[in-house]
């Protein structure tokens, strides 16, 4: 039996993999000898197919190959080659490795655009305290002082970048916006969509807003057999009908997800009516005009669960990013592709955060995500079939092929 | 201003209230020095009353007044010298001077009966793991094994005993069922309905029964981003709406109190979707067959929010006691008691555990509670107004002229 691009792609997958921290898992930091080594790796692959490599002043290892003119714009691919610790063997870099298969297939096709894959250092923040500095240094939107922020053990970012990149030029390599054509990432879904749909790959509209929310409920303690059900302020009562709140505005709400994940009670002994509750809220939608009215509704039950039973409410919103949405012509010719691999095309939102929220300042931006293995990622046991890999490379074939085709029909229409 | 009775009692509750282990609050733990001291005082304030003093072999300190006769029934009033750590200057010893006063003002009234005031000397169970020696041992339901329990230094309760009982002897002083008439437990309510209906006392209908169960919720662990909310097995979500199945059905419920006043979620962070709950509920219930019936629709609800989210559901009995009725002759006595000092009778449960529990194996029992300020209690804050005090001395006043009478024309009718 011959070797498909989706045995390939699970291959180098486990190679890479094995470019690891010991423990369980995938660790693979930013900055650190494993990220040499699997950048070696990467590039090796790269060069095969047909890439050149270089790194940029972010440590991007970025593979390219030119246009059919110099002045020529650029398409993006790519994702990131780092992992949470204890993580899996495909979140990130196997939106590396999949771009890089798609282009050692189109070697021999003209494309009128360059092409680069890019090889982001730090998507998942867990060394440094901050993140996503490949992607917003080409979209200028880096903030210099992240350079400045340390480690556990006191290294900078800007020492620890040194031998990657230059942390002296990072501010100068923002792409100028006209440049840049695009950027498409692939990227394990990390949720369960795909799997229970029984589809291969789909195509994200959006990467999710996010808010979080902190609260506190206060009620009054009282001895669980001596205060009559009418006179109680019971805080985990309120603090209940505030988390079936959540889950059915939610619900009820299309592109919309909320979650009460931490919770606490006090004083939390089994006779005591709860005096206290504290919780987060966590919302996140596709577009933000959902989710500031999932919002509202929320701290509306929050208000009157609190109310009904005398309790006192303080709800704090924390944390706020807005909401990325992929470029629509992005997403069409994505569709068109997925289409012609002869798979359902199927639409739907990312909840998690990406490298293309970041690279959505710099130009428009799609992603493709890939079935996962009940839905688990950040987990050694986080998996992509093989087959579906190989589906995902056909359809970057097809959306390169198909923005070429475009293009030339374009760069026609524009000399006509 | 002449001293009214109110203010003798809280006066006296005051000095009580000095004799405890350093610290806030009272004190005082069964069989201690603060014991010994407390039994000194108590015994002299039942002396001055008329009483003859003595301690039984469960260390229960007796003040005694004899009847007409040798062989006259004894009727028994009185609760507990114990405190929690930290605990008030009512629970329990207000239940012993409330008696002495009242015995005070009847010192020169014939009563056909004896009377006997009991001070216990352990009802709260925080030194030994048991709790209700006294009255146990007066109603024969003392179980021997209990005297090897050690306390936290290793002090077996038989040696503890010593010096204010006789462990040997605990086995014989079990009454004779025909020698008591009955037993009137004063006890502060420790809820808030006396306050919220502003009266100063109510009539104890039943000491509740209690069950608990331990609930395990088991769902799924899912990223709060990208799972959405038809593919979640929200472990929380299951638990919440069980949290206000209690609250909404033991509120259909007259006489009957339900609480989860314990609850912890797995993983408990923000951004994941809970995979674990495990809680308790409580139920009390004046009645058991109510109580049966609430636990019967409490474990129909966790079944339908479990598996409606497609959660495992894991509850199991951890504790029953069942339910002690007060003597119903013993509350009309008591109603009619109340009503003749001009205080509306009302009726209500006891949700917490009292020594007339255990002496209601024994014989008729019933118990005024006195109204507690905010409904706390086991604390510091802990506090009855004199005047209140003042009223339930009226009330036990009333109740043993009432009594007399009774069993004068009983004893009348019996002679005719």
């Amino acid at each position: 039996m011959n070797e498909t691009i989706g045995d390939r792609a699970a291959a180098m997958l486990a190679k890479a993999a094995t470019i690891s921290e010991p423990g369980p898992g995938v660790t693979r930091l930013p900055f650190t000898p494993e990220h040499a080594h699997a950048n070696d790796l990467i590039a090796g692959w790269m060069q095969a197919a047909g890439l050149d490599t270089h790194r940029d002043a972010a440590g991007t290892l970025i593979g390219r190959r030119e246009g059919a003119t110099p002045d020529a714009p650029t398409f993006l691919l790519g994702s990131h080659q780092d992992s949470v610790r204890g993580g899996g063997a495909y979140d990130g870099i196997m939106g590396v490795l999949l771009p890089v298969l798609a282009l050692e297939q189109l070697h021999d096709t003209p494309l009128p655009f360059a092409v680069e894959v890019l090889c982001f250092a730090d998507e998942e923040g867990v060394r440094f305290p901050t993140a996503l500095i490949g992607p917003r240094a080409l979209a200028g939107t880096l903030d210099p002082a992240v350079l400045d922020m340390a480690d556990r053990s006191g290294l900078r970012l800007g020492e620890a970048l040194e031998g990657f990149g230059d942390p002296a030029a990072i501010g100068s390599i923002a792409r100028a916006p006209g440049s840049v054509m695009g950027y498409l990432e692939t990227h394990i879904e990390q949720g369960p969509v795909l799997e229970a749909e029984d589809l291969p790959v789909g195509i994200v509209t959006a990467i999710a807003g996010i808010e979080r929310h902190a609260v506190t409920i206060t009620g009054r303690a009282a001895h669980a057999g001596t205060a009559p059900m009418t006179l109680r302020k019971d805080a985990l009562c309120a603090a209940a009908e505030l988390v079936t709140g959540v889950e059915r505005i939610c619900g009820e709400t299309e592109n919309a997800v909320g979650t009460i994940g931490h919770l606490e009670v006090a004083p939390n002994v089994v006779n005591a009516v709860p005096a206290e509750v504290v919780a987060t809220i966590e919302l996140r939608s596709a577009e933000d005009v959902i989710r500031a009215e999932v919002a509202s509704r929320v701290a509306e039950v929050a208000r009157q669960a609190t109310d009904r039973r005398g309790c006192a409410l303080r709800m704090e919103r924390t944390y706020q990013q807005p909401a990325k949405a992929c470029a629509p012509e992005l997403q069409d010719a994505l569709e068109a592709a997925v289409a012609a691999t002869g798979v359902r095309p199927l639409r739907l939102m990312s909840g998690a955060t990406h490298d293309a929220s970041a690279i959505a300042d710099l130009c428009p931006m799609a992603m493709l995500f890939v079935r996962c293995r009940e839905g688990v990622s950040h987990h050694p046991d986080e998996y992509a079939a093989p087959e579906d890999m190989g589906c995902a490379v056909g359809v970057l074939v097809n959306v390169l092929r198909g923005l070429a085709a475009t293009d030339t029909q374009g760069a026609a229409s524009r000399s006509s």
